[in-house]
C-alpha cells in the first residue's frame, strides 16, 4: 500500500503537437497560428509555444495581453505575437521593448492612442465586429477611417460567436458580414476569421490565417460530432482515506448529503483549490482502475478546497494510496465541464495555474 | 481619456492584519494559527505568512500540502507549519528537509507509514472525525491505537461541517463528539476544533488553538450577521470599448442574449481566464464610479476567457479607459459568490493565481 498526498497533472505535449498538425492539414490553405493566451489555457505557454515553434515551425502566436507575450518572446525569436487585447498605456513599454508584439486594435479610441504613442512603424491588426458584439470596429467606425488610416494595418480579423454549432445561422451571417466589410475596406489585406471551431466549418471560413487554440489543447470544438482531437489533460489524485459511512450520517460542509443506507466513502486529495469545479458537489464522477477494472465513484457532499468525498461502495478492492482518475481519455475535461454546468475551457484555464500538482509533461 | 488593457487585483494586507488581530481578540484564550493553504486562498502566502509572523507575532501556520510549507518555511523561521494533508511518500523528503513541518495524521494507514518512515521524533497532530465525514480517525480507529501510539501526538484536531450556521444541530453534535473523544483518548493534549467560522460560535468551540483563514481574508464566515471583517480583495478592469447594440442583435458566444431594445454595451477586459466565474454570464453585476456616482451595469451574454460584455445603457458618462469595479467593499467576493452560484472561497482561490492582473498589495 502506497501513501501519497498530492494530485498529479499530466499534460501531453505530443498530443498538442499532433492536434496542431492535424488542424493544419484541415486548414491546409491557411497560415496556422497558435493561440497561447491565458498561459496556453493554463497548460504552460512557456513550454508549449517554443515546442510549436521548434517542432512544428509555427511562426504566429496569439496572446490576450502583452505581458503574456513578454513571457514567451525570447523562446520564439522569429515569430509574430499578436496581442488580442491591444495596445494601452499599461502595455506601451512592452511594445517598445519587443518588436515581435503586434497589437490587435479593436476600437477607434485605441487606434487614436496607437497613432499617438506607437513605438515604430510596425502595422497592427484591425479587429472588426461581425456579430459577436464583443471587441471590434463597428461598420460606422470603419466608415470614419481615412484612406491613409486604412493603410495602417497588416491584417483584418474577426471572431465567430457560434462556430461550435455547425448549422447556426450566425455562422453564415458573420461570414457574409466579414466578407463584405473586408472587401469594402481592406480588399488587399490578409484576413483571419476563425479559431479552432471555425476551422471545422469548411474552407470558406478559413481565410488566410486560422487561430488554433482550444482544439489544439484537446477540446472538442465541433461537438456535433466525435472529437477528432487527442486528449491532452489527465488528472489523478490519491485516496487519502477510506471509511464506512453508516446510514443516516451526513457528509461535507452544510451537511448536504445524508446516507440513506450504509455506504463506503473515500477521501480524495484534490478540491476546488486545485481548480476542480465546486459545482461537481453531489453530482461529479470519479473513476478508479483497480483489480483490472475501471470502476466508478460519485462525488457526495460539498467539495472542499483540498479534498472531495466520494461514494465508493461499489468499487471493488480500493485501497488507501490508490489514484482516483479525475479526468482521463475516457472522461475528458469536456465531459467534466458538462457535468459541472460549465465548459472545459474554464476548467482547463483554472487547473493549470495551480502549483500544488505534481506536474508532468508527457513528450512521447 | 486613458486607454488601459489589463485588470487590476488589489490585496489589502493591512486589512488581513486587522482581521487577524480582531479574530485573536474574539478567541482571546486560544493560540491563533493562520491558515495559508492554497497559497493563502490564492492571495500570496509568501507575502502574507511573513507579514503575520513579523507584524502579529504569529507562530503557527496551516497549509494543505508540504510543498506549500516549503515555499514559506524560510520566511517564518521560528514557526510551526502544520500540514493538513499529512505525510506521504511524495512529501517524505520535504519533512526530512524542514523540521518546522508538522504532519496532520488522519488515518491509520498514514500513521503506520509515519511510524515507519518518519525523519525524527517530532510529534504529529492527529485529526479525528466528529461529523464532517471527511478526513480523520474514526472512533473504531482510535480504539485500536496502543497506549504508546496515543503518546505519539502533540495536538488533537477536528473540523466543523456547519460552523457558518449558528443554530445548526451539527455544531453541538460535533462539539460533544470532540469533547468525548478527546477526553477518552487524549485527555492531556491541546486541542483545535475550529476554523474562522467556529470562532464566532463562542468560547466553548475555541479550545486551545483556532485556525484563522477565510475570515482573515475578509470572507463572512458568520453570514447570519453583518460581516465584522474588513474587505481584502478589490478587482478592477478597464472598459476597452463602448458600442451601440441595436434592438434584435445578439451578444456573445452561442448568442444567448438578444437585445429587446436598443442598448449600449461596454466590453470589459476581464474574463474567466482571470478567475471570474463564467456562471456570471447573463446574471452578474458590474459597477462604475463615473460622474461622481456609483452606477450599475449588468453582464450580458456568455462571459469569455478574456472579456465580458456589459449592458451600460443606464450608466451616465462612461468612457473607454474607465475602470469597471468587479468586486469592491460594497460588492464583495461573498456577494459575487452568491450571484455566481458558488462561494467566495472558490472565486478567491482562482482569482489570485492568475498572472495577468496588475497585482497591488496595499500596506497602509
Amino acid at each position: 500500500m502506497s501513501i501519497l498526498t498530492r494530485p498529479i497533472l499530466e499534460i501531453n505535449l505530443k498530443n498538442i503537437l499532433d492536434n496542431y498538425n492535424l488542424l493544419k492539414t484541415i486548414a491546409a490553405h491557411s497560415i496556422p497560428a497558435a493561440v497561447v493566451k491565458d498561459d496556453s489555457y493554463g497548460l504552460g505557454a512557456s513550454i508549449i509555444a517554443p515546442m510549436l515553434y521548434e517542432k512544428a515551425n509555427c511562426r504566429n502566436f496569439f496572446v490576450a495581453h502583452a505581458i503574456e507575450g513578454e513571457r514567451i518572446v525570447e523562446s520564439i525569436p522569429q515569430a509574430k505575437i499578436f496581442v488580442l487585447q491591444g495596445f494601452g498605456e499599461d502595455s506601451k513599454e512592452l511594445f517598445e521593448k519587443h518588436k515581435q508584439l503586434i497589437p490587435v486594435i479593436s476600437s477607434p479610441e485605441m487606434f487614436a492612442y496607437w497613432k499617438e504613442a506607437r513605438p515604430d512603424t510596425r502595422k497592427p491588426v484591425i479587429h472588426i465586429e461581425t456579430g459577436l458584439n464583443r471587441l471590434g470596429f463597428r461598420e460606422k467606425d470603419l466608415a470614419k477611417l481615412s484612406e491613409s488610416d486604412l493603410q495602417e494595418f497588416q491584417m483584418v480579423m474577426s471572431h465567430l460567436a457560434c462556430g461550435d454549432e455547425k448549422e447556426h445561422f450566425m455562422n453564415t451571417h458573420q461570414l457574409e458580414n466579414f466578407d463584405a466589410l473586408k472587401n469594402l475596406y481592406f480588399p488587399d489585406l490578409p484576413a483571419s476569421l476563425s479559431a479552432s471551431d471555425g476551422v471545422f466549418l469548411g474552407e470558406n471560413f478559413q481565410w488566410n490565417m486560422v487561430r488554433l487554440g482550444a482544439a489544439m489543447y484537446g477540446i472538442n470544438t465541433a461537438p456535433y460530432r466525435k472529437n477528432q482531437m487527442k486528449n491532452v489533460v489527465k488528472i489523478k489524485a490519491p485516496v487519502l482515506e477510506i471509511a464506512d459511512l453508516p446510514k443516516g450520517e451526513f457528509v461535507g460542509y452544510s451537511a448536504t448529503y445524508r446516507a440513506s443506507s450504509d455506504r463506503k466513502i473515500a477521501i480524495i486529495s484534490i478540491g476546488y483549490g486545485d481548480g476542480i469545479p465546486r459545482s461537481l458537489s453531489n453530482v461529479g464522477k470519479v473513476y478508479f482502475q483497480v483489480r483490472g477494472k475501471l470502476q466508478e465513484g460519485r462525488v457526495i457532499g460539498r467539495m472542499s478546497m483540498d479534498n472531495m468525498i466520494c461514494d465508493v461502495t461499489t468499487v471493488d478492492g480500493l485501497e488507501v494510496g490508490d489514484m482516483a482518475l479525475i479526468t482521463d481519455d475516457f472522461y475528458t475535461l469536456d465531459d467534466m465541464g458538462r457535468d459541472a454546468g460549465t465548459i472545459s475551457y474554464e476548467i482547463m484555464s483554472r487547473v493549470g495555474k495551480n502549483t500544488r500538482y505534481i506536474r508532468k509533461y508527457i513528450e512521447e
